[in-house]
């Protein structure tokens, strides 16, 4: 039994890490960590956690490094490098749900966390943990940085065209459209239910840091390579669930058969990608309703005969296979368990 | 392994019980039944179950009973009617969702549900199923009745105070308010999305059957009693998931203290009953948001010191516990199995 | 054109009053007030209303006597109370949105707003403002104490049963469905959209204050009688409209037809009242989408057979009829101006 | 008074064509066509019109050109298409909403709407009907062709770039988001609400033909160009208003000063286009819910230095701006009445 903590446990990601690990079979929750609600059960902060696992939330000190094998950090990026730099090879896995330790190239890093001034040996030992692409390195890792939701999503979609097929992209374009809980549970006017009930808010319609991650991670592969990548990111009126629209144009000719067949190869025998045609059921996929509650990430790629482009198109639970759902699946690979333990659940639809 | 058939494979409590059985440790599905989309698999049906059973949907004849153990129908009362009929002692457990065999009384009956024609001796065999009440005859039934998603929440609203208190109830209004899902598939111009969000739609303001199913069984119990009961039923903007309101007179002096020391006794060692303070938590409780996607009922008692009234709360996901769920429950206690085998999963919250 | 001032101009009451005053034919707006927000103007605080009246938000002053002839109240009940104090008898009308003085006993204010301490001679002054009711008094007010959402519905539904019918009514329970938008802009985590968003909030389960309001009004009429009125209040999945049920027992006899007649008769000739059959039109009605964005409010009468009660439905939207367009209903009135200008948008449906 | 009818009565667009007609000043409602719904009055079909004009639904004959100044055509393609054939040179004008005439270029046209086998001499007098662009035309035009909801915000979008700095665009990605009342009313499982409700739908990923109508369109036009221009088109989980994102590239030098100008220049005047900064006011703009029930287009156009690429960002009511209220302003200037009669509604937010 893989004894388990979450430092964040108020926020809507360490609610998640903690329903999934206390349904886990081969891991138990032992420590959960926080700065506020101290001395609070879960139940009290998550209403549908009615359950009573004998733990309140406590600072974090060094003598969690007793209590846990895997620390889960659901933190922002700052109290993240905080509590790496503190805890490293004290805590035999540490799982990074932030931004802090995302991005490797350090220019970058400085550029789109510039508040995060993290240390460099600390950075280099870091795992950015795409399960599916860095399976090996998991099994391996004491530090493990989590890719962000819209992230997940874009390095499914973009991996089987530059790792897979080795193309070069010309120009990708991006659309992210997510649920409401991408933002977090920030005090803030906007988020409040009058104002995003209904809403198409552009919120990041220019320049998103999850870009940069994925240009980031994409780049340092030796197939392929993105000349340019950039992003927009739009709040709709739904609460759990995001979709990425990639708009790819490259000058190699490829067609649908051909984007078709290497997608299904690519992910062939992964349990977690979905590869799907558009039209292959009673709703047009992926959506994230599709799958909502579960570990999945929906893919569907599309030869746009019209413009000469490739349509890439990947939903995802952003609370799930974007956050919680997929530390568990890391931190499964690197204790040597089934890697979907714990994980499962097939999506509660309709939601 | 207990082998699970299920009919009416394509509608949205059948989708459910797929994707609850194939989830379940100890049934397995080995069969998928229906009238319309013959030949098809679960996905084409289902866009959250991208699985492959090797089963499609196929016409019920009477070789069914060498494929299952039990035949979960979750179909159209006149539909459910005709099947247990043909299939009676030949499947050795039939569990009806429908509404066919829910109202023991015939008068009460043929008023409701005047197309159902049902012979009488079938009639006499079924148990309605609310797990929490009837546990001991369940493990004996071979046909089995489950109540209707708002009659589960009001029976286990009402049976402390009438079962467990012996209290006799004068009056008792029942408001039901239940997202979308409730109402199944059918194409009504209503139903379509721009007419039902945002709607507070009064679809059934007075008479409601679920209303005639609990006062049915209730009544048949030994202790306590209710003179009247009377619902309207609203259909409020989201998807899964209901609340009955009970609104309860009574001329016995009963305080909050004695309800709540009365509800949580009731309830003692249930695993499926949530009694909860309606401020324990971070929102109002319950709420059927808190119980999405599992197989809890919360509920929660308040007197009412201004109007001399007890009010009653229940919230359920009405196509778990207030249907898929509490079927593949009554059946683990028909087959001895765990009774929540199957069913441990917690909320997802927030979606 | 009578000159129209709005105080608590960041709210959403007050945002809808802008924005009917601006589109109303016979008022202009000169004058906006609030504590905070200070110097801004109205398009910096509405998304909506990107519009240049060259206004911004100012602190209220006696100075404001000389640039309204009418000052709506959009803001709490102690702040209202202080301003009515400080501006009556220099400002030709106040019209408040607030409940400092919708409750003339004092007793009973007292218990419902015990933080509101107002004198007395300024409480017997103010015109409760149901247009509908006590037009004349309005013609001659100078203080006018508009009703809650929920009592103008409350209010408009029980009257015809009350004053009309002249009917002693034992029992009334009342279930009030309201959307987001009726809780203000106040930040609070069970407000944010993840949370409200496919909630059924049971956030006054026992003891509304607009229930006393409604009481305290029609005891005080002359025919008629209430022995009992409850009421529970739940946040619903939707932003703006509510509906309230009334579920009324009473030891007098009353068919449909006498009941639907009673009704058509009491709200003849008015404009904003609208009789309706539950099944006269594609959705059922009333609902508070049929009505989103106009001064209307829908109600509907039902004898339920079943259990011998009358059930009355009533919808409106909160922020229009329930609150900004009821208080510029009333000016109008007061004015001397045709009851219905600037309130003659029909609802904007589907939305 | 201009005496219009709207054929269509019982769709969504023909409901807002009704609603806006009976609350403008200058225009009356003389007739009511369709080919379903014969002899309902309009409160029948549309739940918010409880309204008596004395019109019910008729089949539309050659009478109807001593009936109506203008008639309105909210029909599919081929019905328009048969209507116009009817009634040119009778009907003074013709205002259609379909597709059928939008696309001027005869090959592109065949393409795109293969079963609207047009005349080519009525399809050469067709004005295309963006008033912003063509005000001169109309006021001359008997027969007038409404753009489509997503082409009208992408023409507002994209004529500044061409029309007006005369930029030659050589990549210009479309991603447009809609509400489930741009699909109308047809009965299809994936438009019920528990489908459609927390959805993202990507129901047209490639080829959307109101991609090739604004192609067509800006083609003709003499200054600046369009290499490429693509789109795709998902559902989103509210009911009214659409957003464009256009993701424009080009080789040409601009920055953000000289775009936010441009703009500006471009649409000064314009009563329904509001040129807005993305962070202007309380939420990002332009957000649908910020028109909602109004007749503008918001519009923001933004630099991303990141990718040297032009972000517009187009909102709207797509049954206004996008249908009935564009509608009613191109008959205003064609019948030399103010062009904002009718139509001075400002948004109604939060809704």
């Amino acid at each position: 039994m893989i004894r388990a903590g979450v430092v964040g446990a108020s926020g809507l990601a360490g609610g998640d890490l903690i329903r999934l690990i206390t349904q886990h079979p081969d891991m138990e929750l032992t420590f959960l960590g926080g700065s506020s609600n101290i001395g609070r059960r879960p139940a009290e902060l998550h209403a549908n956690l009615r359950i009573d696992l004998g733990l309140t939330v406590q600072p974090v000190t060094e003598e969690v490094a007793d209590q846990v094998d895997v620390l889960f950090l659901a933190t922002p990026a700052p109290v993240s490098n905080r509590l790496a730099e503190q805890l490293v090879d004290k805590v035999p896995a540490i799982v990074d749900l932030s931004g802090a330790f995302r991005i490797a190239t350090p220019e970058r890093h400085d550029r789109w966390y510039p508040k995060v001034d993290r240390r460099a040996d600390l950075a280099d030992r870091f795992v950015y943990g795409v399960p599916e692409l860095v399976r090996d390195q998991l099994k391996e890792a004491s530090l493990i940085s989590m890719p962000g939701c819209y992230a997940t999503a874009l390095t499914l979609s973009l991996a089987p065209l530059t790792l897979g097929l080795g193309l070069d992209l010309k120009t990708v374009v991006v659309d992210g459209k997510s649920g409401s809980s991408g933002g977090g549970l920030q005090l803030r006017t906007s988020d409040l239910h009058p104002f995003r009930s209904g809403a198409i808010a552009p919120y990041a319609p220019t320049g998103h840091r999850h870009a940069a991650e994925v240009g980031d991670f994409l780049e340092r592969a030796k197939k392929g390579s993105i000349d340019s990548l950039t992003m927009s990111a739009y709040g709709v009126s739904h609460v759990r669930g995001l979709l990425t629209s990639s708009y790819v144009f490259t000058d190699e000719q490829v067609d649908q058969r051909e984007l078709q067949r290497a997608y299904t190869r690519f992910y062939k025998g992964e349990r977690f990608v979905r590869v799907r045609r558009n039209n292959e059921t009673l709703i047009p996929v992926p959506d994230p309703q599709a799958v909502l509650g579960s570990n999945f990430c929906d893919v569907t790629v599309l030869k746009d005969e019209e413009g000469d482009r490739i349509v890439v198109l990947a939903a995802l639970d952003n609370l799930i296979k974007g956050a919680a759902g997929q530390a568990v699946q890391a931190a499964n690979i690197r204790f040597g368990l089934p890697e979907e333990s714990g994980l499962t659940m097939q999506p509660v639809m309709p939601a």
